[in-house]
């Protein structure tokens, strides 16, 4: 291409007054753009909640094999995944919408229920992403504080019925904090939120919770859509696939808009394969408990006890945000990746991926090592270098 | 999940008002679709325009290596494809916008420039996937026949004009059609569509078509959005990447609502080592310049001739849509699958990807024996069957 011209600011196009109105921002700074500032790479990346345990090998082989055939698009109906899905949850294909990840399905939500000005309900410090996307659409949100480091179902609730909601957004088990209500107290919750108002319940971490955490819902209940991802359990945060349970109806309005050609062809055939892989499951369930547990000791000898859990995560109460800033600076100083929540009241802490044995051990030696120097005392007084 | 509730509709939260109005269609019915439909698979999959050469070997390579690290989520600023792609094409990595595949570009391209209600223009019977993204966005698209079977830019410049068009597509090469203009009269058509349209300049077929087919365009030409895949001559459709090139403005602008973590890891690998196979390019395009002129004698010995192509299909004249439509449905029957245009005059036509030698071969005994047959010339009364 030729050097730049001299063409003028006049003649430059107008982006629509929604567009013009957004401010720049990205949901999350990525662990790789860490590393590009700091010129070395990570040692540690316990910061984004991918799976430390690795992807299935059923998976893993399923997608080596998927790729001699990347030169053909993948299936827009994704009518395998969609078909075994339906078998192992009990509900029809046409309850089943398969996106490009849990965030392309989040937006593909606000986008179907949310017009300009549209209120929306979250928690403070919840998904930022979720919170993008609405954003993205003009919806106006109001957001809940946590409550005793959990969402606030009734205040979510009651804040629906006052802002006259049409999207209420929960996780559950919740990102940032890891807690967890449980299935009954969701079910319960959906029937208090107002007429009219659409429940988006974001279960990408609901494998890691304790029995009980799935609300029993009809699969053709339109006051819901579910979420759920092959990023986390399976290990896929890579490959780029989730799905949605929604009523038939939901499903065919997605059809109107989604990306029909969107879900790659190889992430289909790897999450299908993840899905019989009942011992990787079985492994990682049980090595992210174990680290929990690890987890727990870790925090309660530096002097920052854990939050619970039911994820693949866990918060460490740094004891005040200055604190947790501070803490999330100082381990990136050591290579080590890990993030904070947003917003009181868990911006007190930090939040750290459950790790691999040796990981946790890496970050064990680190932390206590900092904690006999002095340096997590010091915490309100660093000042993160260059 | 338990059975279905007796969940009223009055329950039901309501689509946005831009939703509600949309039809249920989808841009392309898949070859997957169509297998499911007749039971089994196809023997020749021409029409979707996929690469028949294959993937470069480098990129399976780096794509079989990346899926070892398919837990973590691929970089969200696509840092290494855009610093190479800026060295190959002499911009900054900042006019560069990596996306999934050139669907979510084109996707993300209108969601930034087209309110509801505002005026579109595109060929009539152009790429089905733009139409029904500025449906999807509530714009109003006005369309302009083909001439001489190429995009008529005087008559699209006029429409521009005429409606006060926010968004002008053009596909160069062009799909459906395989024509294409010269670089010079892109550049020109540019100059005369009227200040505050964007042009949105398709090239996913750029590659195939002759020198000169590229636009001498200054990278920080604040009217143009160009969009390329990997999809095509790469031969990565089922990884699902692509990219635009933009002023650094535009690019910020599509920062603002992008899926930030939407281009998966394993098609990011792959993209950047495709890139540096210049012997599979080389190969490639050769052969495919070679299926034309094969295709060009077919054509011509069953008394359809082909049109000039520039990419990697060519249009045969089957003499009227309803011959068209008869031939997609009968070569269907044989296990087939091509497309056709989707409006006059071009749908007197069918599209035929450019295939492998033996698959030419294979379809070329086949057009020939329908052609001895007769079939060809009773495509008139031809009913489909089953």
């Amino acid at each position: 291409m030729p050097p730049s011209s001299s063409i003028t600011e006049a003649l430059r196009p107008a982006v629509t007054p929604l567009l013009a109105a957004l401010p720049s921002t990205v949901p999350f700074v990525a662990p790789d753009a860490l590393e590009r500032r700091s010129g070395r790479p990570l040692a540690l990346r316990l910061g984004a909640n991918e799976s430390s345990f690795g992807t299935s090998p059923k998976a893993l082989a399923a997608m080596r094999d998927a790729i001699a055939r990347a030169a053909w698009y993948g299936d827009p109906e994704t009518f395998a995944l969609r078909a075994r899905l339906a078998a192992r949850l009990r509900v029809r294909p046409s309850n089943l919408a398969v996106g490009a990840g849990v965030d392309d399905l989040l937006g593909l939500v606000v986008r179907c229920f949310v017009s300009p000005g549209d209120p929306v309900v979250m928690s403070r410090g919840g998904y930022p992403t979720f919170a993008y996307h609405v954003a993205g659409f003009g919806g106006v949100l109001h957001t809940v504080p946590y409550r005793d480091d959990r969402n606030d179902l009734d205040g979510l609730a009651e804040a629906a019925r006052r802002h006259g909601a049409r999207l209420c957004y929960l996780s559950n088990p919740d990102n940032p904090s890891g807690s967890w209500h449980s299935g009954d107290d969701v079910r319960a919750f959906l029937d208090r939120l107002p007429p009219g108002c659409l429940l988006l319940l974001d279960e990408a971490y609901l494998e890691f919770g304790p029995d009980g955490t799935a609300p029993s819902l009809a699969a053709d209940d339109p006051r819901v859509v579910r979420t759920r991802t092959f990023s986390k359990l399976y290990g896929m945060a890579g490959a780029r696939i989730g799905y949605a349970i929604a009523d038939e109806t939901m499903v065919a309005t997605f059809d109107k808009v989604r990306h029909h050609f969107g879900v790659n062809a190889i992430a289909q055939a790897g999450a299908l394969a993840a899905l019989d892989d009942a011992e990787h499951v079985a492994r990682t369930l049980s090595a992210v408990a174990e680290g929990r547990r690890d987890y727990g000791m870790l925090g309660a000898a530096i002097g920052m006890p854990t939050l619970p859990s039911g994820t693949n995560f866990v918060c460490f109460d740094a004891g005040g945000a200055a604190r947790a800033r501070a803490l999330v600076a100082l381990l990136l100083e050591h290579g080590v990746f890990i993030r904070m929540p947003g917003a009181p009241p868990l911006d007190r802490c930090v939040r750290i991926t459950v790790g691999t044995a040796p990981e946790r051990a890496e970050l064990s030696s680190l932390l206590r090592r900092l904690h006999a120097e002095g340096a997590l005392a010091a915490l309100d007084n660093h000042s993160p270098r260059g």
